[in-house]
């Protein structure tokens, strides 16, 4: 019998990791490797073995924690990442470190703003996210804010974080601020952007910002952080803590760093607003498709006859393809198959009406995707097509604005 | 027998266009429409029919070059685009506003930096370029220099040009300038940005710049153009006059507006440096493949399967991709198709040292393309197939600069 602790070996498709035991709720067998870093494994496809018995953990479980009377109640629900990642490596001792307790007692301030409940909901390398674990987040999240929860962050690894941050902003109606952060390296590196990180995130958790949004470090200093929409916002940059950048819009809010005060610098919805509303519904069988020169549209041949339901297709300038292209758009919307375009650019807004090749995409069925970034389209076709009956019916929730992906017109300063 | 200017009719694929006759030396039938815009048929796989006879052209043949004693010799080679589609649209007229005659009679102030040639390449919307395009393209260049330009200007369609910069940067080693220059909004527009785009590049073109750039405003002010390495620019925005931004890099120099002053921001190869090169070989049997979440590896399964040779792999982060992949990125590499990783995130450098996923995609063969956009990788490993005679020497190429696409270490102010 394992237990957490324990030095296992597994090995999967013929390559062997060794790694101490962790804490996983997802069913997926997770060790902390020699270093530091966790790899998580299907275990009906992997073989698993002991190594060693494993000591009791080395570090004492933190105290439970202190509950301030006045403070707003936030909930903590991690889901992997850097962020989380804080582990004595040389030890490889299991600690409670993705718990709400441990990211508290590391970052005392936090304890300033709110009292906190926590959760571990997953605990995967985030390239590793699909659209169930969104599902299985977004019932999480709704249920916290169900159980009385009056703001919720979400700790997650930075690489999809955005795409993380769509999916939640178009199945959840929240009538409270909900809050994805992570840190480009981890807390006990130096110049982490964790904690910067995680106290913002807690001011815009306990603020009147009633959206999902991401809040990360807003230039390569500790001066503050900004708050981005969820539909609006994407890493820019592989490693600077600044990666996060609003994209076709300005950043809801900047929080300024350390004394928290939040400037608003765009519209958003108020607390309360609306009303809690978990549409949890995604079509999985969707596919973005990034269009290049020579590109052969066989492409979508490929994936409607490997049954996907709908593709986002990212063009050239105002979203473009060759000409040769424009038959296959029309034959993937006459087989039910949404065709929804974007542009490579990532700034800026589609307009298929100035040039010919624009025209004939849009004969041929294409769905201009507006302002709306790649990604989200993709995350929103995902949505649109399990949360409507009909296929047309999906195409015009494309043209729409549903939690701010798309707007009328783009700001030209942005 | 059809003439230029005579109205016709071209239906491809059961659509019916009417326009205008318009000059081609592709072996395409082009015509203006009636919106203004062009389009070309390849005339195999269309019908033509005379719709009326065209009456002569009205407007008058632009009177031969003026030749300025001491002035440089500068060719310009046309391709098609915005910045060539000056044209009267009420009437239709065919004028042969592609050549540098008519480019030079609507912007005069060129006359006083150089003396030029005009060649038409081809006339074609740019989201129709692919790789057989860029050959012929180079070997125009390298023509026009042998012949004896000290400087070369490409004018290009916006939406494919960094493409074609960069494969212009790896066929051609060139001893003057080569100069790419487009607009987004036509001369006959307001604010079109074409005459200042055009008289910066010929600035570019007679200046000690020898390197493939990408020539286009700096700001949304007519203040100043950018002079952008072929490799590391890529357009940002689908419709600002600012598009295209050095990415991981800054430009090469800025030139004033309107005194163009050049004012050089960073290394390059100088006037005469390099004896002129051209390899022309490209592989366009290459993908570029955009990673999201829940994508399945089995896309890798249907190139390899038609009969692709190289893949470059759009990670997120530092290049990462579910686990389910890794093994596919083997298989891949296993069958002799190199798999080369670059970020989605466009800024910052691929890493696959710092986490297990990386190490795996090493481990599986995975090429890290350094700070090399997924554009300009894509590019370069058309390139670098049909330049070797191996595909492990290709490899090899892929990590080192060939055209200053990568670097050992990227700027963290860009």
């Amino acid at each position: 019998m394992l237990e957490l602790g324990d030095r296992i070996a597994v090995t999967k498709d013929g390559v062997r990791r060794e790694g101490v035991l962790m804490p996983s709720v997802s069913g997926t067998v997770v060790i902390k490797m020699d270093s530091g870093y966790n790899a998580g494994f299907d275990p009906e496809r992997s073989d698993v073995e002991l190594v060693r018995k494993g000591k009791a953990p080395m570090v004492p479980p933190p105290p439970p924690l202190l509950r301030r009377e006045g403070l707003p109640k936030v909930s903590i629900l991690s889901t992997g990442g850097t962020i989380a990642s804080k582990v004595d490596y040389r030890t490889g001792a299991v600690t409670s470190q993705f718990s709400a307790e441990e990211i508290i007692s590391s970052i005392p301030e936090l304890l300033e703003i709110a009292n906190y409940d926590g959760r571990v909901i997953y605990n995967i390398l985030s390239e590793n996210m699909k659209a169930e674990y969104w599902q299985v987040l977004a019932r999480a999240v709704g249920s916290e804010i169900e159980k009385g929860a009056e703001g919720v962050i979400v700790t997650h690894g930075t690489d999809t974080m955005t795409y993380t941050a769509a999916a939640l902003s178009f199945m959840i109606k929240t009538p409270v601020p909900v809050v994805l952060v992570g840190s480009q390296r981890s807390s006990d590196r130096p110049s982490s952007d964790a904690a910067m990180n995680a106290i913002s995130a807690a001011a815009v958790a306990t603020s009147d910002i009633a959206e999902v949004t991401v809040v990360m470090h807003g230039t390569t200093s500790d001066d503050f952080a900004l708050v981005h929409r969820g539909t609006r916002v994407r890493k820019m940059h592989t490693s600077r803590r600044d990666a996060f950048r609003s994209i076709n819009c300005h950043p809801i809010a900047k929080v300024s760093y350390p004394d928290r005060e939040i400037e608003v610098l765009g519209g958003h919805r108020r607390r309360g607003e609306a009303a809690l509303e978990v549409n949890d519904g995604l079509e999985s069988r969707c596919a973005l498709v990034k269009y290049f020169p020579g590109a052969k549209p066989d492409l979508f041949e490929h994936y409607i006859n490997s049954g996907y339901r709908g593709i986002v297709l990212e063009g050239t300038g105002l979203g473009h393809v060759a000409s040769d292209w424009i038959k296959t758009i029309k034959s993937a919307t006459d087989a039910g198959v949404p065709v929804v375009i974007a542009s490579q650019c990532l700034r800026g807004r589609v307009c298929d009406r100035v040039y010919d090749t624009g025209r004939d995409i849009l004969a041929a069925g294409g769905i201009e995707g507006g302002d709306t970034l790649p990604e989200v389209a993709l995350v929103k076709l995902m949505w649109a097509l399990a949360n409507t009956s009909t296929v047309e019916e999906a195409k015009g929730l494309m043209k729409v604005s549903l939690a701010g992906e798309i707007s009328s017109s783009t700001p030209t300063t942005v």
